[in-house]
């Protein structure tokens, strides 16, 4: 099961908003062949490891190992559990089921109805790890939410003034980089897309780039911002009725409502089936989630650097601070010129 | 040397304004007396080598590894280094010079003279380390200055409103009061004193407990404070002339003028012989440093907690904040619920 997690991970940043799924078929204590799931649309993990037997009647009598629940439905491939049967499988390793209700214990039913012996849990928490946001999502209907700061050692994002303050090196932006291609959104405010002007896109052309979501109540956000080119996916969540007229010749998707809250476009996203998504700020976008408490994980590139003054703090607002916020703290690394801080709502 | 780098740190928290040191002495290969400064007043290490001995005899034609130049003055001891000629030691290894200007190279002219062999330089920068406040103060002729702050994840330090907000548990606490032990002065604004009511003593009764010194502009410190009271000597410096009224029936010393700046109350805690000082804040006076640009070192606590909307940042003032000064992290550890970062001027 540990070769097929490995396995599994091959499909980073293909599967899009499928799970990586690694497959391994063993027989007579050997290993006769291995596969992933190779990206949206394409062969599932099963099918791409028997595709690696050498002859398909080795198939016959074997055991598979696989880090999730062999599908059951027709998507855009046949269901994995019908040709399992189909080639004589005789024991599947499941690590994890499937929280997508479409296929959620409907493959190990069909399985167990034509006599294959089925095994649930081997390395679990490993593969739950392995597909946390789409676990996430369907398991809360929800998309899972990471807010990420990048602040001075004092806590500041910006120093006074009008221009972008560049705090993290490079090494530290190239892990930022790296960060966003694991999320299917980033999320911004209009105050950051007006005072920093950031594409927002991941450096290595990724098939599947993440949404680029930004929060314009007041419709400020004109053909002039980066974040309206063509370089990835933009949709806009205003309340201003003008922004459709302004962006039209964009190809940003424009969302008008009268009134938007954070839960609301929270929502929306579900809808659209955005699994994760990485709040980039500004201070008050983070501030309002933290209010909202509607938030997963926190990660603060932390620099080595003081502002001090009345320069601008990562979650701020003109709201009164009466509680504290706890979490738990997960790692703590240094890369490039800052210290990598992860914590989970605790 | 290692051994008596080693044997020096026995007079942690004891020798108070004297470095600590550590003495070896080494006949025919080997260890025939090991000592160390046994406090302020008290023996020297070469001294205390020395009765460590057996018997006095086996000194002569002998080798010394010492972690600091030999005293050549009359202090509250005699010198050393006279003693060291009488006793007939043959060979000196020295770590580090002695940068007391009433000691530096006058030891080591005066055993030269007398025939004693020289070695300088062995292990010097761990010496150095050793002693780093003492070495500060009579090379920089000022007191090494740690700012310490105690934060949120997001930089802040204490809630809206007038309560006190807890951020660290009591292991870090633990590890704040060690800290505290290792410095002759603890710095607080008035501010804090006031918020607070902090008593800023060790928990373990030290010898020579870091002296309190408030800075009081306004003179708003009464009998009422903990800070007042006779646990550990305070300083209290005011632009007010009726503080020293209002604290006469106290032991709080008040240093008053019409005009108080960083640099003033520090010439004035170099003259009175305070070698380190350990900045405690609040928010202002450690801005008032940060835009000073007067101190050596800064040791962040920082907790797994958020505070966000109005709270309080540990560097905040009315200045509008324009520049980054950047630091040299020096290491990053997590104790107890907080990540302990310390960084220096780089």
């Amino acid at each position: 099961m540990r070769l097929a997690l490995h396995e599994a991970l091959k499909g980073r940043y293909l599967t899009y908003t499928n799970p990586m799924v690694g497959a391994v078929f063993v027989k007579n204590n050997k290993i006769i062949g291995v596969g992933h799931h190779l990206g949206f649309g394409y062969e599932h993990a099963e099918v791409n490891a028997f595709h690696n037997v050498q002859s398909p009647e080795e198939v016959n009598n074997s055991t598979l190992y696989v880090t999730l629940e062999p599908c059951s439905h027709f998507g855009k491939t046949p269901p994995c559990c019908r040709q399992l049967v189909a080639w004589g499988v005789k024991r599947v390793y499941i690590a994890q089921k499937d929280p997508n209700p479409l296929v959620g214990d409907k493959g190990i039913s069909y399985l167990r109805e034509h006599g294959v012996e089925i095994h649930l849990g081997l390395e679990q928490a490993a593969a739950e790890q392995l597909n946390q946001f789409y676990n996430f999502f369907y398991r809360q209907q929800r998309p899972f939410i990471t807010l990420k700061v990048a602040q001075t050692l004092d806590g500041r994002v910006s120093l006074d003034g009008e221009q972008r303050t560049y705090l993290t090196d490079e090494v530290a932006n190239q892990d930022v980089q790296k960060l966003r291609g694991d999320y299917q959104a980033i999320l911004v405010g209009s105050g950051t897309v007006l005072a920093d002007d950031p594409k927002l896109t991941v450096r290595h052309q990724l098939k599947y780039p993440p949404v680029r979501v930004v929060l314009d109540r007041r419709g400020r956000v004109t053909p002039v911002q980066q974040v309206t080119d063509d370089a990835a996916p933009t949709w806009l969540f205003t309340e201003n009725q003008k922004s459709t007229a302004k962006l039209a010749d964009t190809a940003v998707k424009v969302f008008y409502r009268p009134k938007w809250t954070i839960k609301l476009v929270i929502q929306e996203l579900a809808q659209a089936g955005i699994q994760s998504v990485l709040v980039e700020g500004g201070p008050q976008l983070h501030d309002a989630f933290l209010l909202a408490n509607n938030w997963q994980r926190l990660i603060v590139y932390q620099t080595n650097q003081l502002a001090g003054g009345t320069s601008l703090a990562a979650f701020q607002s003109r709201r009164q601070s009466t509680e504290l916020t706890t979490l738990e703290i997960r790692s703590v690394k240094k890369i490039g010129n800052a210290i990598k801080i992860t914590g989970e709502m605790a």
